[in-house]
């Protein structure tokens, strides 16, 4: 707040305005264009922000999508809460079905994940986020430990895993459709694995 | 046969000589250099084919892969048969493991998976590829109906797809581990699924 007051602009005010201002570019670039069309150039040009500046602190379109997945990782994810460990799977599922099909955030997960599978810094930050979304939504499988729907030992990443792989599956190896009967039949899955008991914690993982 | 006697040399013996050694040193080139290394030079230097004819053949690097990958489905796919489902799940998932460990087959894949994100060549080729997997490993399903093991009308194709795509995801979205552990859990996942009858073929799946 202080920052933003008249006369008040301190070094670390400035710094993070520029930031902000060249992830909201890297971000409308990448949906706009996609990982291809993504240039420190463009990003300079959209953000207003001196081009040599952006290559000073970026160092390349990796590395700003690198940082911009630092933005992702850090917005909350709306962990569902339906009262069933289904319930909840099936809205995890279908936010993922979601967020691809809408024309803004789509084109920008799928540059995520292209850029990953080319630059190492793009793919460490790819793989913190899904660390930090597994993470936190471990919660729902604890909430059905306690409700009893099922065993206590299940490991919870692994339950969010198999509720969302399917989807990923079909949008980046096999190219068929992902719809909301694809996220239910996931979901669907993933809450059977679990009550069946196969999706125990193993110790080393 | 007829083709390889002596003085038999007929023009399409010699057309597929050259489609052969073009699609083995396109492989080969994937396997060592992935496929941002790929170039129709590398190719028609490793293959000793002309590199104008290699350009008038296949076009691009995109072409040579999506041709390569014509091979790649063309070549039976050992279907297990274990005498249960949860046992060839296994078999199929350890599959998937086994070959992207592999140091010269692992690469191709990863490739051939990159190629499809950036190419619309190669991601025809990559769907078709694994449409055909989908639907050899269907008898799978039906050998496991047949035995009373899942509800008759499980969707084949489904379970093979949750059998195989936590690895997928494993390995290019999340880039976590992948291992008989992860593949044994991601079939019995499935197996689990198929029996709590939740792959039900829908209408219109």
């Amino acid at each position: 707040m202080t920052a933003s007051e008249p006369g008040t602009v301190r070094p670390g005010g400035r710094t993070a305005r520029v930031r902000d201002a060249v992830r909201e570019a890297t971000l409308a670039e990448l949906s706009g264009r996609g990982y291809q069309g993504l240039t420190v150039e463009g990003v300079a040009a959209r953000s207003g922000v001196h081009k040599t500046t952006v290559y000073r602190r970026w160092g390349s379109a990796d590395g700003l999508i690198a940082d911009a997945l630092g933005i992702a990782a850090a917005e909350p994810w709306p962990i569902p809460d339906t009262g069933t460990l289904a319930g909840d799977l099936r809205a995890l599922a279908r936010l993922v079905v979601a967020g691809f099909a809408d024309p803004v955030e789509g084109p920008i997960a799928r540059a995520f994940v292209l850029a990953a599978a080319q630059s190492g810094d793009a793919a460490r930050s790819l793989h913190a986020f899904f660390a930090r979304r597994h993470e936190q939504s471990a919660v729902i499988v604890g909430r059905a430990v306690e409700r009893g729907e099922v065993p206590a030992d299940t490991d919870a990443a692994e339950a969010v895993r198999l509720a969302v792989a399917p989807l990923y599956y079909r949008l980046f190896i096999t190219g068929e459709p992902v719809d909301e009967q694809a996220a239910d039949r996931a979901a669907a899955s993933a809450e059977a694995a679990a009550r069946a008991g196969v999706l125990s914690a193993a110790p080393d993982s």
